[in-house]
């Protein structure tokens, strides 16, 4: 049973690649994060660490050991997902992304690990992240080749799938550059997806990256780029929208902060909630984005996002009737912000108003329990 | 003795207007910022203080009497200027932007300060000021209106350079909104020269905001839309093009982070170099961008900025030959690095490499010291 990861064109890629990748993006804008296939399993966002954001194609593993794509970086990442409090509170997948692989297949036409900074190879990297309790991703190219030149899968779907299963590989991200045309490429998709499931073994193969939203569509708190609020808008956002937590840093440096705020766990149940709907803009006024997402049991989370960029905190004032589409909190209902503080609000009737302080590129992040008697 | 703040277009302005503004901009990029008039005054760039990017036009003192223009705003981050060392090196103006006015001029066509939230007037702000050791920068427009609505000083540029005077003002910044031409643009701020210079007082009339270039135009470390690593280099690059110093932040609530690097005398003392010569980017490779500035006894500074957002740590070799237009190490130098942390590199002979390694959106600022024998 099978899920595979698909990526949006994030490099130069012929025109029909890009466009069928842009079809597939709208089509999966409107399904639930987790793109089940009718396949059992649960319903909820893909969590876990991904190499590209961080480590990108770094192969020169003389000059850059700690950080060049090696069995030794995952194998480090893989300790401390376990060790560190990452496992425990859901991320789960360790993905490899591009870059992994010999330059050429083998005589038998056999996808290969770099044996220089693969030296155990995949199936014992697999074992590895398995005997942790976590689970493998490894990187495929619907095309010719893959972003970064290494080989592709066209021509090697049935071959290549057998391989990933015999490794034990848990997840698969199919990546979608060098194609010669859109049938080419929509047709590589579904291939790969029978010939994965004819495996018989279970990979998952879903939407990696679905926000293409301010301020950035890559998970990447605990990186260098991104300011304190910055980071808790891009929490509170993938958690509204269900968006898939494969996070992109460095497990080794992480700040204190930057890991409380991936490791929140009133966020990532907000995230994984099982009613399994996505979030929605509610509404926008005067630079501040209101965004809700109904929860199960009747609860609302509700993200209020300063979108402007300069000046001070604002103080906003929100109807709570206007919230859940007007059922939230009728007659009342529990508030609790939860980022950037955590703080019980109290007791709210259908007919107040909340009052907040939203700092400029940060957002107040609420959730919202009814009580209905 | 006089110099006036300009300011480019931040809010939509008539076309006349932007043009000129425009014009204005090129203009000012080609003379050293500190733009001295052949007044005598020194020719470093202006450090202080301006309320703009972070307190805007909140005139709102009954709900947010905290950070509403007022006159107490100003006495509280004089306050500071002082105590907490922001003086010592050398931040010297406090300068009010738009939104000190009354609606209306008085009977006898003078501004007045809005009589609730400075009640006790700009003369006395200005004493208070003064008292600190520091000096006080005020706002007016060229056109007929502020940018933000209140009276603009066309027609009344005599009166108003009187009033400033009076006032015992130091800096003007002089805006640009609200005027007809292009000609009536370049004559008012013409007049308004002479005006102040009529008055027999000193104040400064130099050029606000020069740098239009990634990551920020605005000097808004300690605010809350910068990562660490952005905010050295904003540091690093204003110094390099020697920009006015006007943070705009606030004093009473910064990290020490942010402080230092405010207050980072070696920094400063490049931004401040008295040989008054503007940097410039050397090249650009592979995102990664070289600047540098002579300074004075035939030093030199370098920045190497990291501009690729994704990613880790970058390493980067650089030849020492290529620096400071081949001169800077011939036959040596010492080399410190100042940001992001000061360390002695040691001595570089001309044909020596220099490896360093800069974070994304990140900087490494060197300080060169030429080596003749």
């Amino acid at each position: 049973m099978i899920t595979v990861t698909m990526r949006l064109a994030r490099r130069v890629q012929p025109l029909g690649c890009v466009l069928a990748l842009r079809f597939l993006v709208l089509v999966l804008w409107d399904v639930p994060a987790a793109w089940a296939l009718d396949n059992g399993l649960a319903t909820t966002p893909t969590m876990g660490w991904l190499h590209w954001e961080r480590f990108m194609c770094n192969t020169d593993c003389e000059e850059e050991p700690d950080s060049c794509i090696s069995e030794k970086l995952f194998m480090q990442m893989a300790d401390l997902m376990d060790s560190e409090g990452w496992k425990e509170v859901g991320y789960e997948y360790l993905c490899i992304d591009d870059c992994w692989m010999a330059p050429q297949r083998d005589s038998k036409g056999r996808l290969q690990a770099d044996p220089t900074r693969f030296p155990s190879g995949i199936h014992y990297l697999a074992n590895y992240v398995h005997s942790k309790g976590l689970k493998l991703g490894i990187y495929a190219d619907v095309g010719k080749k893959t972003c970064a030149g290494y080989p592709g899968s066209f021509g090697y779907y049935d071959i290549d799938a057998k391989l990933f299963a015999d490794w034990g590989v848990d997840l698969l991200k199919f990546d979608g550059c060098y194609c010669d045309s859109v049938e080419q490429l929509a047709n590589g998709y579904k291939h790969m997806s029978l010939a994965l499931n004819k495996t018989g073994r279970s990979i998952v193969y879903s939407c990696e990256w679905p926000l293409y939203m301010w301020p950035f569509r890559k998970l990447v708190i605990g990186n260098f780029g991104l300011s304190w609020d910055q980071q808790i808008t891009q929490m509170a956002l993938w958690a509204i929208m269900a968006a898939p937590l494969l996070m992109s840093n460095d497990l080794r440096h992480i700040s204190t902060q930057a890991k409380a705020l991936l490791q929140n766990k009133d966020v990532i149940a907000i995230n994984q909630d099982p009613l399994g709907k996505q979030g929605y803009l509610l509404r926008k006024e005067d630079n501040i984005e209101v965004w809700e997402r109904p929860l199960s049991n009747l609860a609302w989370a509700v993200a209020m996002v300063n979108m402007q960029e300069i000046g001070g905190p604002r103080s906003f004032t929100i109807n709570i009737a206007s919230l859940g589409q007007g059922v939230a909190c009728n007659p009342a209902c529990h508030i609790t912000e939860l980022l950037p503080v955590k703080t019980k609000l109290g007791f709210y009737e259908w007919t107040s108003c909340l009052k907040t302080r939203i700092n400029p590129s940060g957002t107040v992040l609420l959730r919202l329990e009814s009580q209905t008697t």
